[in-house]
C-alpha cells in the first residue's frame, strides 16, 4: 500500500475560521498547514513544521498569501432545465403575474423543462452552474431536488447531483425537496401529493441512498405546517435529517417546527420571530440567509440578523441558486449581498460559507475550518485581507483550489 | 495593399439595438452580418448575402445563437492603486466614518495608493479589472482619472488607460476627472485647486491629447456648481466635451449645468428633478445610471427612471467601477441591478450598455448597434433570449467576442 501524499504549505496567513483562535477570521500567522492524504494532518509553528516534515512531500510557498477553508454553498437548486429569463422580462415590462401563470410561467415551467430532459441532458444543462461555483472556490455544496415533483424525476435530479461528485473535485450534499410545490397533476389535492411524497418518493430516495436530508417549502403558497410535519416524521422514520424553507413570505412558525425535529437548518427566515429564534438556538439549528432571493424579489422584510447574532444562532449564507428567485451562480455575490443588504460583517459572511455552512450540512466536525483532522479542502487567495473576497466582485481572486489535498 | 479581411456570420439572431427595427432589441432574423475589415459592411437577407459574399472570406455559422453589439461601459474609475476592503469592513463593524477618515480611509487612501505606484505598476494593478470586463463582453469602456489629483499623477492615470487600448483588443475613452476631490495638499483651498486644474492639469491633458472629455464631481462633498462651471468653461476652451457626477446625494442642479454645456452625460442623478430632465432632453445629454454605487452605499433615493423614460432621455447603465462605492468589475451585474433596483426592463438595460452608452461616449454614429458602417464590435452568446444576459449572473454566457472584426 502506498503512502498517502503529503504537502506542507508555508508562508501563508491562515484564516482558519476556527473559533479557538481569537483573532478575526480565526487568523494565525507563522504557522504551516500540513496535509496528509485528504486531511489536514497538523497546523504547526512554521520552523517546527519544516523540521518535522523533512522530505516527506512537497513544500509549497504561499508567498504571504491568505488561505481559507474551501467555500460551502449549503442551499442550492442548481439541477434544473430551462431558465426563466423571458418570464422575468415579462414581469419587468408589467405583465401581471396571473397572466404569466396562465402562459405557463412560474415553477411549473421549470418542472416541465426539468422533466423533459434525460438524466444526461439535465446534467449537461446544470454543469455550467456547478462549474461557476467551483471556479469561485466552492468545494462542498448542497443540491436539492424539487423540480421533478414525481418519483422518477425527483430521483433523476438527485442522481445528477450525486454524479457530479463522482466526476468532479467537489463534495455534494443531496436533499430531497419533493415537497417544493404541488405538481400540476395534483392541483387542488396537496394532501394526496404529500401522501405520495411520504409513501413513495421519500422511501425510494432513502432506500437508494440518494438523499442525506429532506426539505419542505412551508409557506401559504407551499405546504402547511401540518403537511410539513408529516414529511418530517417520514424523514425521521427513514433516518434522514430535516431542514425547511420557512418564514420567507410570512410567519407560519416553520423554524420552530424544524427545530422540534432537530433540523439542520431553517432557511430564508425573513419573518422569523423571537420564539423561532429561541427554538433554533436550543436545537442547534443553523439560520441560512439567502440574500439573492431577497434582492431578486425586491423584498423589504429582512431576516432578524441582530437577534440571531444576540442569541448565538449560527448564520450561514448561501446562493439559493435557482431559476425563479435567485439565478446567481456566485457565492461571492451572496456574501457581498449578505453584508450590504443584511448588514453582516465580512467575517460573519465568510463564517456563513465555511464553518456555519458546514454545520448546516451536518459536517461541522469535518468541514469549513482549517483544523487538524478536517478535510483538506482549502483555497489560496490573491488578497491582502480576507474581506477582499467579499468586498469586490467580477475580478477573479482565487490562486489555487485544493480539494481533499489534491490541486 | 492587401484586401481587408471579410467574414459573413450566418444563422444568427441579430439583436441589432437599432431602433429602425421595431422588434424588441431591434431583433432581425434570417439576415447575415457581413464584416469587412473593422466595420460592419452590410446586414442582408441571408440568401442574398451568401450569394453576394461568395468566397470573399470566412462564412461562420452561428447555429441559431444571438449576436449583440459589443458591450460599452461608459463610466469607470478602474485605474487605481490599492483597495478599500479593510475600510469597508470597518464600516460594517460599526466604526464611525470620522474615525475611518482619521485613520487615513476614504478617497485619500486611494489617492495615496495610486500616487505611490509607477505607471507600470498602476497598469499591472488595474489590468485584472479591465480583463474582467472584457471577458464579459465589454469592447469599449470609459476610464476616468481622479485619483492622482495633481498634474503628474492625473496624466499617469490617463496614460495607463490609453496604453490598455494599445495593448489589448478594447477601445478606451479617457476622461479627465481631476476635479474629483480636493487633494490633501489643498485642504480648505478648493478654489486654488480648481485654479490648478484649469490652468495646469486640464491644458496639459488636452495638449498631450490624453483625454476626450472632462468630468467634475459636483456635490456638497465635492465641488460647487460655480467651480464646476469654471472647469467646464476651461474644457470648452480646449475643445473637450464635458460630463458630470451630479445629483447623487443632493440636488445642486448639476445636470442642467452639464446640459448647458451640451454635455455628453449626467451621471448618478438619483436626485434629478423635472427641470434637469427637461434640460437634458433639450441638450441630448444621456442619463447614466449607476446602480452599483446605489446598492453598495445602501441608498434609498432612486433616479427618476419613469420621468426620464417619459421625456425620452436616453438612459445608459454602467458599473461605476471604483474602490470606494462600486468595487464591481461586472457589466452584467450592473445591468441586473438596473432592472432589479431601478426597474429598467432588460431591453432598456441592454440599450444602456450599447446604443445609449455609445451616445454617452460621443460614439452614437459608430458604436453600440449592429448596423452598416458601424464598428464590427460584437458578441455571440450561448442564450435563447437576450434577457438571459442580464437575468442570471455567475455563469459565463459569451461564446465569442469580436473586436473590430477580429476574433
Ligand atoms: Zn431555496
Ligand atoms: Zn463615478
Amino acid at each position: 500500500m502506498s503512502q498517502p501524499t503529503e504537502s506542507l504549505w508555508v508562508n501563508a496567513r491562515l484564516a482558519t475560521m476556527d473559533v479557538r483562535h481569537p483573532e478575526a477570521y480565526g487568523a494565525i500567522h507563522d504557522h504551516a498547514l500540513w496535509i496528509r492524504g485528504e486531511e489536514i494532518h497538523a497546523i504547526l509553528p512554521q520552523e517546527e513544521a519544516l523540521a518535522e516534515f523533512g522530505s516527506r512531500g512537497e513544500v509549497i510557498d504561499a508567498v504571504g498569501q491568505w488561505i481559507t477553508p474551501g467555500l460551502i454553498d449549503c442551499h442550492t437548486h442548481l439541477v434544473y432545465g430551462g431558465n426563466r429569463a423571458a418570464e422575468w422580462e415579462k414581469r419587468l415590462t408589467g405583465v401581471p403575474y396571473q397572466q404569466i401563470a396562465v402562459e405557463g410561467g412560474g415553477i411549473v415551467s421549470t418542472v416541465n423543462a426539468t422533466r423533459d430532459l434525460s438524466q444526461a441532458d439535465l446534467s449537461t444543462a446544470s454543469l455550467p452552474r456547478l462549474q461557476a461555483l467551483m471556479s469561485e472556490g466552492v468545494t462542498t455544496l448542497e443540491i436539492k431536488s424539487g423540480y421533478g415533483l414525481c418519483l422518477y424525476d425527483e430521483l433523476k435530479q438527485l442522481r445528477v447531483a450525486r454524479s457530479f461528485a463522482d466526476n468532479y473535485p467537489v463534495e455534494i450534499a443531496t436533499t430531497l425537496l419533493a415537497a417544493h410545490a404541488v405538481p400540476p397533476e395534483f392541483t387542488g389535492r396537496s394532501d394526496e401529493y404529500i401522501y405520495d411524497v411520504i409513501s413513495r418518493i421519500l422511501p425510494a430516495a432513502a432506500s437508494e441512498d440518494l438523499a442525506e436530508a429532506v426539505d419542505v417549502f412551508c409557506e401559504s403558497v407551499g405546504f402547511s405546517p401540518a403537511q410539513t410535519r408529516r414529511v418530517f416524521e417520514a424523514a425521521k422514520a427513514h433516518g434522514l435529517r430535516v431542514k425547511g424553507h420557512v418564514e420567507q413570505l410570512s410567519n407560519l412558525h416553520g423554524a420552530a417546527l424544524v427545530a422540534e425535529f432537530n433540523g439542520l437548518s431553517a432557511d430564508h427566515i425573513e419573518h422569523l420571530d423571537e420564539t423561532g429564534i429561541a427554538a433554533m438556538q436550543a436545537a442547534g439549528t443553523v439560520a441560512v440567509l439567502l440574500p439573492g432571493a431577497f434582492y431578486f424579489l425586491r423584498e423589504t422584510q429582512k431576516p432578524p440578523v441582530a437577534a440571531l447574532r444576540a442569541a448565538g444562532v449560527p448564520m450561514a449564507v448561501s446562493t439559493d441558486l435557482n431559476p425563479g428567485t435567485s439565478p446567481f451562480a456566485s457565492i461571492r455575490l451572496a456574501m457581498n449581498q449578505a453584508c450590504v443588504l443584511f448588514a453582516l460583517t465580512p467575517e460573519e459572511a465568510l463564517a456563513g460559507t465555511t464553518r456555519h455552512a458546514a454545520q448546516a450540512l451536518g459536517r461541522a466536525a469535518t468541514h469549513g475550518q482549517l483544523a487538524e483532522g478536517f478535510v483538506a479542502d482549502f483555497l489560496v487567495w490573491n488578497i491582502d485581507h480576507p474581506a477582499e473576497i467579499i468586498y469586490s466582485l467580477g475580478t477573479p481572486l482565487l490562486k489555487q483550489r485544493v480539494f481533499r489535498g489534491s490541486f
